[in-house]
This record gives structure tokens, sequence and C-alpha cells, in this order.
């Protein structure tokens, strides 16, 4: 099969017609409308096999999971996803009718929730990794940054944090995670909606990709600021307390949650109580740089690490 | 060394201020502000190392071509380049100083000429590999396709082929290419200010990437027409008939060559003439499918394979 034959066979129906695409797929490149009013948004993310994913995990959710990342930075700056682009490089372990048909479909399913359209890619033989490039649209002017934090506004989550980070620990370990905590490493929600209603809400924010401390960070040093977080009111799943000494390592520097965390000053609490989705508050911006982790007795919890670490 | 510390220290300088871009890489994702009346114009390209460019190949030559390859996709279309996002992942062996300058020296070389901007991109440890992803702008409904060609409509290419697949032959063979050749095999210009005069000229334009044959066809197949090429005609490095049995080969379905193949209607030749680029009368479009290569003595040549199998 050449590779126009698998792009015909298994990634078409991820374009589908309208939705700003002039040209989709099967050209040099493609032809795209941004709405009058809108910046682009741009990211690129990729998993490699054995690095992001487990090399024999299911592949529609690997599939899912590769598209979900990059949505999820969308979100953190309060665009809507639009169109994705797929670079493709896999081996001859994946190039099987069931591999790929399992991917596209884990692909075409989140594709598909957020009405977004293939408009290219590169599909090559070799060690396999996915690229995804996501475009999206914000009304002008409106993208939320890391920047723009200040002293005295809120800081917030989107939900529970740790439990991809200990789900993945009990695969490590050999035992059987939490099924509400694999879902959230194998099939993370981006917070698209979310992202959005926060426009006119949030004065910064970042999705949690790399650990909570890791990523706040990001957005304390974007901002010039510091933080103090009340870890005891950090959402987390149940079944993490199961293992107390590692608790807080996943909850505070845990991977992969894909949750938004923000910062909203304290004149739009209203607005922000104002919103469906569930957030949590867990800190409060500092004007001293530096991010201390307090415990609800008052004693400070000093973290033995910030966050995943790529290099 | 973190992945940001090594984005601050090899990838900053690809991020000049300006440019339309609002917000460049150091977020979640990047704003940019496509012009008023263009249509954005998107493209990837992934090399692998051991498929696209030799394991120790010169770093800058492959920063250099990673990019170059996506631009002559954007140049097929007559786009104008403008942001790229860079998806890198590298194994122990290329994460060295001496690696990462020199890639990004050749990334930014070629930027620089075409003064375009980073916006954004992912670094990750594993088999080595390289996916780049090229945004451009083409003023609304001037871009041109693969189809539109139509018989009587005259086949160009803007430069030599089969230069890049008789070095890569060279190498392989152990011996030393003409150094013009392997130029063209390790750093191939894009047609980028071709591709932008050609938007009133050409009927259809695509790049040679996987040979000529093969990228014709996909042209002819997307216009729903045939062709014939006087092959005599067609232009390459001298130094190619050192191998008479292999020429046709690298001229008819090298790959890597990176010039255009567009068609040009009777009564646009006037216009052709009047620009710059140099360029190459090879054939004529015809009303019946398929593609007939004539001899300059009347005989039809058939060729052993049309271009590079990517499967």
């Amino acid at each position: 099969m050449t590779e126009f034959d698998l792009i015909e066979k298994y990634f078409v129906r991820l374009t589908p017609a309208g939705r700003g695409v002039a040209l989709g797929v099967g050209d040099d490149a493609a032809l795209l409308a941004v709405a009058p009013g809108s910046e682009l948004v741009v990211t690129t993310d990729t998993l490699v096999a054995g690095v992001h994913y487990f090399a024999d995990a299911d592949p529609a959710a690997v599939g899912y999971k590769a598209l979900a990342v990059n949505l999820s930075d969308l979100a953190a700056m309060g665009a809507v996803p639009r169109w994705f682009t797929l670079a493709l490089t896999l081996s001859a372990t994946e190039l099987t009718p069931v591999w790929l048909d399992g991917f596209s479909a884990g692909l075409a399913q989140l594709a598909r929730e957020h009405g977004i359209a293939l408009v290219g890619g590169d599909l090559c033989q070799g060690p396999p990794a996915i690229t995804i490039g996501a475009l999206g649209e914000c009304p002008q002017g409106q993208a939320r940054r890391r920047a723009g934090a200040r002293a005295g506004d809120l800081i917030y989550v989107s939900g529970p944090l740790g439990s991809a980070a200990w789900a993945l620990a009990q695969l490590k370990a050999g035992l059987n995670p939490d099924p509400a905590c694999l879902a959230r490493l194998l099939r993370p929600v981006p917070r698209v909606a979310l992202g959005c209603s926060l426009r006119s809400i949030a004065s910064a924010m970042i999705d949690v990709s790399d650990g909570l401390l890791a990523d706040l960070g990001h957005l304390l040093n974007a901002s010039d600021v510091g933080a103090r977080l009340d870890i005891d009111t950090i959402p987390y799943h149940a079944s993490l307390d199961h293992d107390p000494a590692q608790k807080w390592r996943h909850v505070l520097s845990g991977g992969d949650d894909y949750e938004l965390c923000f910062t909203v000053p304290p004149d739009r609490q209203e607005q922000l109580a104002s919103i469906d989705d569930p957030v949590c508050r867990i800190g409060e911006i500092t004007p001293d740089k530096g991010l201390s982790c307090v415990r609800n007795n008052g004693t400070e919890y000093v973290p033995d690490r910030t966050g995943y670490v790529h290099f």
C-alpha cells in the first residue's frame, strides 16, 4: 500500500467539508480561511513511542491523546480549535490495518467532538512518533497568556490533579490502576469550552502538562510574581490516598493531567461563579517571587521535585 | 540542561520580533495575525534520521533541509512563507552543543533568507526526527493547485532534475558526488519567489519531491488530464551522463529535487517569458489520460519505475 492509499483509507474521514477549509488534504499545502477579527493560534506537540506512551498501547487511545494534548494547549489560550496537521512516523508494527484503524478512530472521535478538520500531514516509515500541529482561532486580543497574573489574584484549577501520574506509577509497578485515573492518563479531556469561557475572566492561564508546580512556575515567571498554594485545597482522586508517601508528589508534580490552571482577579470572582464548569480555588498570587506550599495547619510543605524533566 | 534552557540557547534567535507575531515561542501556543484578504497556507513534513538523511549528516544541512522541503510545498502553492513550528525529537547523539548549534544555524540561515519566524515547537528525547510545520499567506483565491491543467497547456520545470538522486546514488556507492549535485541533495533551494510569480501564470503547480513522473502524475490525476513529456528537453546536470544506464531513472524518477513543475496555458506564454527565473519547457498536457515519455527521435521511452516509494 502506498502513502496515498493509506491516507485515502484511514485519514480522509478526518477531513470533513466546510469549516473554513478552501483546500484540504491532498495538495502541496492546505488553504484555510481565518475568520476576520480573529488571531490564529498555533501549537505543536509530539508523542514518541516508549517515551510518551507504551509502544503496545491501544492505538485508539494514542490517536486520541496525540490530538488531546494539542487541544489542551489551545484551550490554555482560550482559543477555539479549528484544524490540525498530522505527521506520522510508523514502524512495521503499526503499519497494520488494526493499528491504523484504531489510531484514526481515536483521532476521529476527538476531532468530531470539537468539529475540527485534518488539513495536512506526512506519513513516514521509522521509529514510531506522532506530531500534531493544531490551529485555532481567538478573537483579536482576547487570548489568555502565561503573563498577566497580579498579586492578590486567586489561583484555580479545573479538576483533580495527579490522577494520570498515579495511574502511570501503578502500571509501572505491575498493578491495576483505578479505572477513573487510568482514563485520565489515556484519554485526557482538553478543557476547550472552559478555556473559552475564561477569556474575559482569567488574568493568566496555562495547562497542567508537566505537573502543577512546574506549570504554575512558568505562569509565575512570565507574570513576574509568586504564589502561595493551599495544597490541602487541591482536588485529587480519592484513590491517591492509598499511597500517602507518594500522594503529594503525584498531585503537585505529576504530569499529563491537562487541567487548566488560571488566575482570577478578586473583582471577577462573581463572573467566575457564573460559568458552568466546576473549578477549584487552590491559592493566591503573591508579590514576592517564589512558590510556597502551605498545609491547612499552617506548616509549609517542601516538595521533593517540581515536575516532569524532559532532558 | 532542561528543554527550556535548550530552547532559550539554540532556538530563540529564530524568533525575531514583528512579522505578524503577536505572541511567539514560550507560551502554550503562538498568536499570529494573518493579513486581511489572505488565505492561510499550511503544510508539514518530517525528516527521519536514517530515512531522509544520514544519521551522521552535517547538522546544519539537516536543519536547512528540514525547513527547505516545507518551504518548497508553500512555493508550489504560490504562497509567501511567514512562520514555522519545529518538533524536534533527538537522541543523546544530537543533544550536544555542536549538533544543536549546527542544526539551528542551518535552520536560521534559510529562515532569515525568507524572513520567517519560528513560532512554536516541542523538544523530546527519542529516535531522531524533525517535523516542521510551515505557515504561509496567499492572496485570497490566488493559490495554485495540482488541479487546473488543461489539454494544450505546456509543461515546465524550474531547474535541473535528478541531481539529488544522482548524488545520493554516488554516496551510497562510496563515491564522491559532483559538488553541484551534492549541494542540491543537501541544500535544495525552495523556489519561493518563482512560485509567487507564477500565481497569475500557471494553471496548475506541484513541487518535485518524489520524482518528476510521480509528482507530475499527481498533477495529471488532480487535473483529470494526461501528458506527453519530451524527455530530451528536461534539464539535468552534465555529470549524470557519466552513468547513462541510470540517467533517465534519476531525471524522471529521482526524488529530492524541489524544483517546481507547472503548466501554462498557450495564451500566457508571453507573460511567462517576462519573469526573471529560468524555466524549461518539457512537454504538453493531453486530453487523453496517461503519461508518455517521448525521445527526440519520436520513439517512446518506458521508465522502469515512477518515483520514490514511501511504503
